[in-house]
Formats: structure tokens, C-alpha cells, sequence
């Protein structure tokens, strides 16, 4: 689905990251927010950045925590903007960023939560519990798993950055070693990609070095001061494709978010 | 209310991993699942386990996981199954095992899921982001963060294992780097603890040397197969207590889950 949408020139993935609270046009005064119909400000609101959209993206990916703020409310607002994006756009995949990663026995619910139930077509994890717990998901060949390796926060050098030993004389840092362990363990079926924030564009080129064409999710641009040139020139693959770069904020919430996707795509293919 | 309960000599923790496929009584033949009230058979399943055992244990740890695979219907019989914890053992701790982290802005999502809307008086989550992404979750001193350091599961050295070098001629294996950081930087408010699995005790005995008398989430008895005098020996801190001993699936599908409890509580106490 991906390939299909990078071929058509659709490069940007839109976060709909629609905290209630931001939305305009409703009263979030403390109290009365029971006053308004939570699920149904969100849904609206999403449809129309979708609706105007669905040409200039390669994959819509909502943040799960901001609907989970608002309880089942907000999560019932959150199945049916998926089941929107399917009928509207049926097919841009949807990325459930919701970063989960348990034991294995527990990952089954999750992997009901996020395929079944949201009818989503990737997620995100954390590599922590390792290839032997995530097994549930990556058995799942058409649906992307999506492995968190060098976020775009501050601060996130502080495990990711310290070199591990995996043989003597051998180190590496250690979002370059779960690099290393999606690409040539976990795998298999043809259906990781991994997370490297746009915040980091060294750390990106080294990334790509190392996983060939592996599609990559770059978050980062736009509100978190990600550059969008550097980016594409340290992220692209030997296609200059390989990438899902994604804008949130930027673009959910601007006047006019199709005129701010429209410059974002134009900026990458130009950058490619 | 951790230490009130030990001292009254309540050391279980229930994991509430009620997976509405597994509850007796009901009928789980595919497509049929829609003609029971799912909801209402989790909200008693779980009533029914903590109005027998509140007297005997030091926490309840429903894992979201379970829930969240039945979608909003799941997690509003999570939301219920919280309320009437709080009201039926109002000196109870609630661990909401959900395994959440993000960059900052979004944890105040998570933290909102969490804390507002469910109740839960403590969250786990995953280190991976690093210390100022999860300053939201480190700011509220009333909340329990649970920290992910060595878990109970097979494979858990992959990422768990390697050794970090922190400093010329220092290095430890990672899940102690994390246990480090935890202890000395993370917990300023002083609410923090880590998890550690009984499938390790080894592990499990150098984490208690690293972090004096902080509380350890210890999963892994029971059905994953941790020894409970092994265990103890490893886990206990200088006063006999600071561990949080978690059984799910041993004690909530047993046929009398209070005489489970209750043998494993003494199994506790005589091991300390």
C-alpha cells in the first residue's frame, strides 16, 4: 500500500493527533467539556482533514493517546475515524501509533485491540521485551509492525545512545543494534519498518545504511523543528523513497491543512 | 498504601488478566461471543475475585491488554472493574499494567488514560524514551511509575543482556543501566518502582542490591513458572518486604481464587 502511494507521489503521513482540547470551535472551558459531544467534535473534524487530504498521503497515522484521554469516548472516536479513513481512503493504510509491547500471551490482546478491533494497518512498538514476545505481531505478514529505534524527543539519547557490546571488539550504539535485530532477525515475513525522528538526520543516515529499502516512519517535522531537505536526504532509500514522514500538528491544525500538506509533499518530492 | 498493606501482612497482587475467552460459564463459540454481555461478564468475573481476596493483597494489577481486545466494550468493564476496587478495598492499590510511553506532549494523553479517566493509583512503563519524555508521568509524587526493567519473559536478554558502556572501563548489562538510572535520576519524587521477572532471579538479586529499598513489580510466579522462596530471597529488601508479587492466571482462574491467595500470601510471609 505504501509503495502504491509513494508511486502516485503521496508522501506525507498526517498524525492525527486531534487532542479534543485543541479543537476550535468548542467551549473547553474546565466543566464544561461534558457539555460537549466529545466523539462527535473529534470524528468531524478528522473527516475533513481526511476528506481534503486523501490524495497527498501515504498513510494517516493517529496517535492513540489522545483519544484515550477522553476514556471510551475518545476511543469510540478513534474506531470510527479508522472506519472514515477506510470508506473515504481506502487505500492510504493506517497507522495505529499506540507504542505497545508486552509478553507474548499478553500481546494477543493488543494485537485484537489494534488489527481487530481499529481495524488498523501497522502499529508501533517498543523493541524492550525482544523478538520472542513480539512474535504475535510479527506473524502477522500483512499488517506493518513498527519498531521504535531512535525517537525524536529530547533526552532520548539516554538509552538509545550508550554502545552495547554484541561480540568483542564489537560495539555499537544501541538504537543502531535494534537496527541490527529487526532487520536481520525479526524480519522474516517482510513487514517491519522502524521509527527514527526527524530531530536526528545523523542518526538517520546510519539507520538507512544499515536496513536497505526497510520503509521508515520519521516523525518529527514541523511543531518538533525536524528539517525537511536533511531529512530526505539522510532517510531516502535507493528508490528515494523508503519513507513515512510524518506532520502532525503543522498540518491538522493549520487554516487550511490541505494547503500545508500540499507544501510538505511538494518539499519532499523536490528534496528527493 | 503499599507499606500499610504489607504491614497488615497482605503481600499478593492479583493480575487481573481477565480474558473474557477464559471466564467459565459462558459461551465463547466464535460468532457467538456478540450474544453475551461482555462487559457485565468481565465486571462480575473480576467483583466476584476482589470482594474474596481484598483482605490478602497488596495490589490488583489488571493488565489493559485484555480488555483492550474487546474494544471500548472491554475497557469500559476495566473502567467499572476500577471503580468497584476502589469502592470494595478503598486501601488497595490499582496497577494499570498498560506498558505506555511516548515523548512528553503525548504522555499527557497516557497520563490523562490513566489517571483521570480509569483511577488507576499506578502506571507501568516502558524506559525507552528516556527520562524527559516520561517527566510527566514523574511529576505526579502520588502516582506509582513502574519502570520496565528485566521482564519475566523468554527472550527478554535480547535487548535486556548486552552490556552498556556508561563510562571508560564501566559497564554493566542494560536492564541494571536501567535499574541505574531509575534509582539515581528518574525517582526525585521518590515514585518510582521497576519490574522484574521471578523467571529471573539472578537478575532479580542484583536489582535489589542496586536500588535499596524500592519497590519491585514482580511478575512471573504461577503460570510463567517463578519460584516463590527463590524469589523472595532474591527480591526482599532490608525490612523483608518492597516486593509486589504478581500471580494472574494461578489465582483469578482457579476454582476458589481466595484459597490461591491465601496459600500464596503464606508462601510469602514464611519465605521472608
Amino acid at each position: 500500500m505504501l509503495r502504491a502511494r509513494w508511486a502516485e507521489g503521496a508522501r506525507v503521513c498526517i498524525g492525527l493527533d486531534s487532542d479534543f482540547n485543541k479543537i476550535p470551535g468548542t467551549d473547553h472551558r474546565p466543566g464544561n467539556e461534558r457539555n460537549v459531544d466529545i466523539a462527535n467534535t473529534i470524528v468531524a473534524f478528522n473527516r475533513r482533514i481526511v476528506e481534503s487530504t486523501r490524495d497527498l498521503v501515504c498513510a494517516y497515522k493517529p496517535n492513540i493517546a489522545f483519544y484515550a484521554a477522553y476514556g471510551t469516548e475518545g476511543l469510540s472516536a478513534l474506531h470510527r475515524t479508522i472506519r472514515d479513513i477506510h470508506a473515504i481512503a481506502p487505500d492510504v493504510p493506517v497507522i495505529l501509533d499506540a507504542k505497545r509491547a508486552d509478553i507474548d500471551n499478553t500481546n494477543l490482546g493488543y494485537l485484537k485491540e489494534a488489527f481487530d478491533f481499529f481495524q488498523a494497518d501497522a502499529l508501533t512498538v517498543h523493541p524492550y521485551l525482544g523478538q520472542v514476545a513480539m512474535q504475535p505481531f510479527l506473524n502477522c505478514p500483512e499488517k506493518g509492525i513498527i519498531v521504535l529505534c531512535r525517537t525524536s524527543n529530547e533526552g532520548s539519547g539516554e538509552f538509545q545512545d550508550p554502545h552495547v557490546s554484541i561480540a568483542p571488539g564489537c560495539n555499537m550504539p544501541f538504537y543502531q543494534y535494534v537496527a541490527h535485530r529487526v532487520t536481520n532477525y525479526w524480519n522474516k515475513n517482510g513487514n517491519c519498518a522502524l521509527v527514527v525522528g526527524a530531530t536526528y538526520p545523523e542518526e538517520l543516515a546510519k539507520v538507512r545504511g544499515m536496513v536497505g529499502n526497510m520503509p521508515i516512519l520519521i516523525p518529527g517535522i514541523g511543531a518538533q523543528g525536524g528539517d525537511v531537505e536533511q531529512t530526505v536526504k539522510a532517510g531516502r532509500d535507493q528508490n528515494g523513497e523508503g519513507m513515512i514522514i510524518n506532520s502532525s500538528r503543522a498540518i491538522i491544525f493549520a487554516e487550511d491543512p490541505r494547503a500545508e500538506t500540499e507544501k510538505l509533499n511538494k518539499l519532499i518530492g523536490r528534496s528527493r
